[in-house]
């Protein structure tokens, strides 16, 4: 139960010379680049109709719960269920693994997340827990009304979260999504700082199943490809669909800057041609990873002593975001392979008219 | 496996002559005093070491999907596990049944919402659900990491919600709580705003499970019965907790409005004592139940015609509300019988004492 | 132009026994027992028609533009022309005095820090300020049409701040306001935390001119004296008219932590008997002065270290600045003398009865 | 005093065939567009160092105050003197003229919308009023620091306001904004929605002052050209400065649905390049002229009858506001002409390379 499907052999984006923006990415270009950062996946595909699964990210290796880091949520449109917002926003941390999933099994992303931190050595007399989880619904490729995956399902991507590449594509949550009218799924991306500006690493990494007029390198490829939002001029929903998005830096950030670093996703979404229709759930969540503001069980019990960044230094990482972010959507799409599933057929984006399509309009360079 | 414990022969507050503000209540001095509002219980005590529950609380009787109700949400302190937030306040408005439980039966709850609303007939192709769950912390009195309640009992809660006289204390979501140091639980209360200021009527439910410096009509119960937040004046967590505030009217309010409603229930909080302090997950969560303002399929599907009542008009409601959260949460403390459970023993508010304390204030006149 | 009344010989409410809560205050029991705050008041008393003021809060005695300090704002009800918050809200910090002032004159207090934000040494070559005015409406007792404030008189507000004991009543921004129907103005009170909960200082001003059902320690002084808020069951706006309320603490805060610190502000503001109507700007801004958390230039360089106190810390200061702000409202209405103005007579708060009224409710104890 | 420059003679960007997204603009592809909006502009042009102005924004032709509009507002980065907003959101309207001037100007703004309101036949008993007022820094080319401008400056720019084409460019408050290192200025464009999905109309108004990595339809124009943020690999505040975005519509929203629309501006934003630096006050304001939902005298005394599109309606509107908003801001630069002010040079976008750039990446097609 629970079939993995094969690792994708479509090319990422910046093998095709796709590289947005202006700073250059970290040695995997995935949100691992951030030391200590672990992802897992866990994909679910059973027969014609279930076509889904869950992605884990883990903050550090070590026990989130106990050594806390500060994190910040920025709602792009807010039609989605998204759990822990409240207590992250109050408290300026998360304490658990997010997990995203699809939108009727949030209830077994989070019961997987209160299992796996009330059983860590060092949790025996936890009773409050706070989980983050997101989801996108990958109700056409997935029978999503039969709610097959599980807890014990999800509980494995949590444990089998590992630092390294990232498997991209249709995997974990992205096993079913859909993004612009093409197969979405998972995608990483990273940049990494000048050290005149620091040095710091921002990775990213997105569940994509939103949609819009999909635009490449600012290239109307959905028009191009005669596949984008209100094409017909009817009302229609093809649009909608949401997009996580989950930011990790090392960056020694404050719950504030995290913030503020979170809503810049969204200048990434916005080029690749997604208006963020009402029926998308696009929400950001932004950690760091720097040990100068964990918030280790010390300085939680009383006066702490951090090491931030300044609000003058953000700018160069709200770059950072948005082109990481960008880019993580094109490698989505680009490493999604064609799958059929509960209600019909979604085709991989076409990349070889993807490339025609940029070299009549110059790109990449 | 499921029993409910016997309704409390302990007085309500007003049976007491307490009964804060000018309006009066309604018929059952009850949300439910709001028309199609039915509550459901589900408690679940076993062993010595079980004390816990849900409470479902219905907006009206029919497909909550379908007929949506327009809806706000206040944080009062985000320490809380609240799920569906974010959906609520982006498009206004709540779909099913809101069930508050214990902090680690969020999930079950969630999934029991979900099962019913997939289930309800005209929902056979809804794919994407927005459950609205709230809870406060037991784990004093109920083993809540042995996680024992399921999505099967909480369906109960939804499947009984009934009109009528809701039963308070240690019932449903408030079986297992504790309140400025004694039982705490479930209470409710109503007002009635005279036909002059629209005739609405406003209804009240709390899980109390906070703490703080009980005061009862401005009389400091708490340090007169020597039982208060830093009485002992070390940092303690005493006063930690949570309250949920579920507030129903049937005035034609925007979501907006029900917005600003749900914030003035942390005035009648604030009345009984309470700082807000840092571990309480403090909601409110209000909703209108006017037919004018219901976002049916036909209102849904293009322009709708709504009738509102104006920002101008508010004021009354901002003071029935203030009301019926104070006396709801009389209502908890004042029906809570004393219980024993998994850490220990919570003794009832002494009301022989309290009315005692209260005489010697002057109080009730 | 710009008389200064008489200072009131009425007593403040600790005087008459009157101390809510648990803590005790500081020396002053003023805003200024927070080492380092200045208040001043500019006073404006003309013919028949003009009765108003300014009231500058300065978070030091350096320049507050180089040295910022960290601040947060919490929004009770909107109806208030507050500005400088978005800016205080992203950046976490004020970099100006705070004025408070009438609806009309926000415009010439902005001007007025502005002015003085531009002269100080240092900021030779600032081109952008974040003015924080706040505002209620004395248009009642005030001409407030005629606009007869200007910036060169809420600059002596600014310039003329100092420490040690500050004027109450009717004075300053208090000039010309009114609460629960009786003279209101400026109140100021504060608490010192036991040196086992970090021995920190709360100290809170308010600006009182709003309304509700007047209770003083509970006590329902607005019924017993026959004046409180929808008396006669009609909808009226006699409750409308705002709080302004300013928050300093030395302890070590972040922004995050100074804006949980005042939303409690309102708690305070409950328990005096406010449902917070539509018409009422209700807001509350807290700064911290520890040197720990000042954001210094060399701290707004880079990577800067900060001490700052935990989340698990907070609920004592929570408790201080509910009570600091309940008594600093009873200031505001003890001192305030009764004022003849433009549109009429405003009584002060007739204190031998609520006294007989306090004692009829065995309080003071 | 106050002479006007002369109107701009370089060309809109649509007549150079740049039409970003999908959609037709309207007649004057203005925010003037939307009937009943009108625009005033004054501009300040004064010796070698004044280089100033300010534009007025008025909802329509009647007294706003007493037919109040429906509004919301978004904040994209909050570093601005933004005022007002908190009333907007509080009631969920405007009632004055909007105002942008330059940062230091805000208070002189906010009084000339006072003066005018109060003013305004109907107005006479108005005590209480909400300017709202938005701003960006022209300290480059203007002695920000002089405080030229005046209330009666602006207050023409009020009294003049008109329906009909707009100037752009060097004019009003955008008379010395600088954008990506260009001189910046005033841009408007507008949508006309199909009829199909309504036919309403969207227009943008935008003071441009902020910058990035400019991109026009999708093309690395500022690499191109060689001037863009962090160029130079080194922390740098280049990109600071702000950009003010003002949306009408005559679609019958509600404002909560004007505030997610108001949040699409900064999608179209993101188009043009920019991160959102730290320094940049981005703001934008949304308001719907609909006869449907003004809040005219009679609803505002009770319940009134609203018609509203629904949240699934929405969609097209936001990639409408999107678009409108791209081409605005190319619009601003296009505009522009060179200036010589008070700290130096300023260059206009050449126009030329632009198209050349443009060519070389197959745009416009």
């Amino acid at each position: 139960m629970g079939a993995q499907g094969q690792p994708s052999e479509r090319p990422r984006a910046r093998e095709l010379g796709i590289a947005p923006g202006i700073f250059r990415p970290g040695p995997l270009n995935a949100i691992t680049d951030v030391p200590g950062v672990r992802v897992g996946h866990v994909t679910l595909i059973l027969g014609d109709s279930v076509r889904t699964g869950a992605t884990a990210i883990l903050p550090h290796g070590g026990n989130v719960f106990q050594e806390k880091v500060p994190a910040g949520i920025a709602v792009g449109n807010g039609f989605g269920k998204l759990m822990g917002s409240t207590q992250v926003i109050e408290l300026g941390e998360i304490e658990t693994p997010i997990v995203l999933t699809n939108t009727l099994s949030v209830p077994q992303a989070a019961e997987a997340i209160l299992t796996w931190t009330l059983r860590q050595p060092g949790n025996e007399t936890v009773r409050s827990v706070n989980p983050v989880v997101g989801e996108t619904n990958d109700g056409f490729l997935n029978n999503i009304r039969a709610r097959v995956l599980r807890a014990e399902h999800i509980l494995q991507a949590i444990e089998q979260a590992s630092d390294g590449p990232v498997p991209e594509g249709n995997v974990g949550a992205g096993t079913g999504t859909i993004a612009f009218g093409w197969k979405g799924g998972i995608g990483t991306s990273s940049r990494v700082l000048p050290e005149a500006l620091g040095g710091y690493t921002v990775g990213v990494l997105v569940q994509a199943n939103f949609g819009g007029i999909l635009h490449i390198l600012g290239v109307p490829v959905g028009q191009e490809l005669g596949r984008y939002y209100l094409k017909e001029v009817v009302e229609d929903t093809s649009a909608d669909g949401s997009i996580m998005i989950v930011i990790a830096t090392d960056a020694p950030l404050s719950d504030r800057n995290l913030t503020r670093l979170a809503r810049r996703a969204f200048l990434g979404v916005a080029r690749t041609g997604s208006p963020m229709t009402n029926g998308s759930g696009d929400y950001a969540i932004a950690f760091s990873t720097a040990p100068e503001v964990r918030r280790t069980p010390e300085r939680r019990a009383g006066v702490g002593t951090y090491r931030e960044l300044s609000n003058d230094r953000m700018s160069p990482l709200f770059q950072a975001v948005v082109e990481a972010t960008e880019e993580a959507i094109y490698n989505a799409l680009f490493r999604a392979e064609t799958m059929e599933g509960y209600r019909g057929r979604v085709e991989a984006l076409p990349l070889d008219r993807v490339q025609e399509i940029l070299r009549k309009y110059g790109r990449p360079p």
